[in-house]
């Protein structure tokens, strides 16, 4: 095993790092980003990804990670020892496992050829409400996850960390618009909307077809755009008292009555 | 309107908001906490809520907020303007509205009567999560929240952040024991468990009586002491190729299929 140390900003390998981290624009253009935590590290082998490059903070890492560390060795990915306070700048965490590696993003797949189910994101901001949607999403059966240009980035540190490794089966569309859903996906599109629409629970025929759901953002919910291109919008019905769900809380019921209902039949 | 300047990381109000967010065993000693936002600040004062003190940022509050500062006036509660330096110290949210109020935290309540619906939290360790639980719970009809000892404090000002103001509807109880479940809410107890049990959907008689539902922790879920105190553990039919759902995710699936039950009879 042969770790390369890291001991300065200046380093270039470092400068690029943050530079991928601090622009999303430079993160799709150079093709990567990091995964931060030995579960995720774990999900990425298992997946046959092959990471660019691992990690590891020199203060140290905990156990799971040394187990990972043969693996990565014999697949000859290049090992880097930061300095902490460098390995720190980089992390989503403040006490995570010391390991991270760079992966490739994936491709911006083909549409598939028939009807899916799928979710979209309609200008969701928050990282970890992304990663936590994608995890759930993978969870309830759906594979297919697309996001608006105004959704934050899918393959963020922070999103992939809540995703616990769900990105890594999922297929992922980004920058996808309203009006491109129904040729993409095939399915009937659904828009969870807390402002109104049908009962989820007691409208029947929704869970019929193959089905595009839709989640909008944290404060604005579902934008006019969306709701346009939406065929049928459905609320939870939830206590008067309460405003409205978490995002990730909301696609949790809607994507779960979707799976008790198919898994019925 | 009277605004108070504070300008010193030495003042001795500034020093005592930051002891209470820096340690939960200050924060119950004083028994207060900081609400931030301005969606939050609305729902105290709708709650009847008497803020004990308004802290504004100097560089400037957002539209919302201005909204709430005559009817905090009104109510002589005392306004104080903090240098942006100090006021970001104290808030949860990096760019927030600008508004904090100092409230008081309830009293820990006596038990119910009656049989109730209850959520535990066994462990939670994310003040978001906690928030996030909270704000799920109050939308599905459950008021009665608990927790043990060892999860993270409910009125940290993150988890109030996250739970939208669902914390002034609910009737919470820290530093319960398992095994005090079944005296405080009569009903019978359950455990989300991704480990075994029985189907969430395909099993009917769970929800014929009140319930208690037990969420566990993030990394380890439900411990050993709490699964013993249960009646029944349930499980979420998830996906094989997925290991578990987020907590805040999974009690959403088993709060709203709970609610789903109760609102079909």
């Amino acid at each position: 095993m042969n770790f390369q140390p890291i001991q300065s900003e200046a380093n270039a390998k470092f400068k690029r790092w943050k530079r991928i981290l601090e622009s999303t624009r430079v993160m799709r253009k150079e093709g990567v980003t990091l995964a931060e935590g030995a579960h995720l590290v774990q999900v990425v082998l298992e997946r046959g990804v092959k990471p660019l490059a691992v990690l590891l903070r020199a203060k140290g890492i905990n156990e799971e990670a040394e187990g990972l560390l043969a693996q990565l060795a014999q697949k000859r990915v290049p090992l880097y020892v930061l300095d902490t306070l460098l390995y720190d700048q980089l992390s989503p965490v403040e006490h995570g496992a010391g390991i991270m590696v760079e992966v490739a993003l994936p491709e911006n797949p083909e549409a598939p050829e028939i009807p899916v189910d799928a979710l979209y994101l309609d200008g969701v901001q928050d990282p970890g409400n992304i990663g936590t949607l994608v995890r759930t999403a993978v969870a309830s059966g759906i594979k297919h996850i697309a996001a608006s240009k105004n959704s934050a980035h899918f393959f963020s540190p922070k999103a992939l960390r809540a995703g616990m490794g769900a990105h890594f089966a999922a297929t992922i569309y980004e920058n996808v618009e309203p009006t491109e859903l129904k040729g993409l996906f095939k399915g009937r599109i659904l828009a969870a909307d807390a402002r109104g629409g049908q009962d989820l629970f007691e409208e029947k025929a929704w869970s019929e077809t193959a089905t595009t759901w839709m989640m909008g953002s944290e404060g604005q919910g579902i934008s006019q755009a969306a709701l346009e291109a939406a065929d049928q919008r459905l609320y939870i019905p939830i206590e008067h008292d309460c405003e409205s769900l978490n995002v990730a809380a909301a696609a949790a019921v809607c994507l779960f009555e979707q799976r008790r209902r198919r898994l019925k039949k």
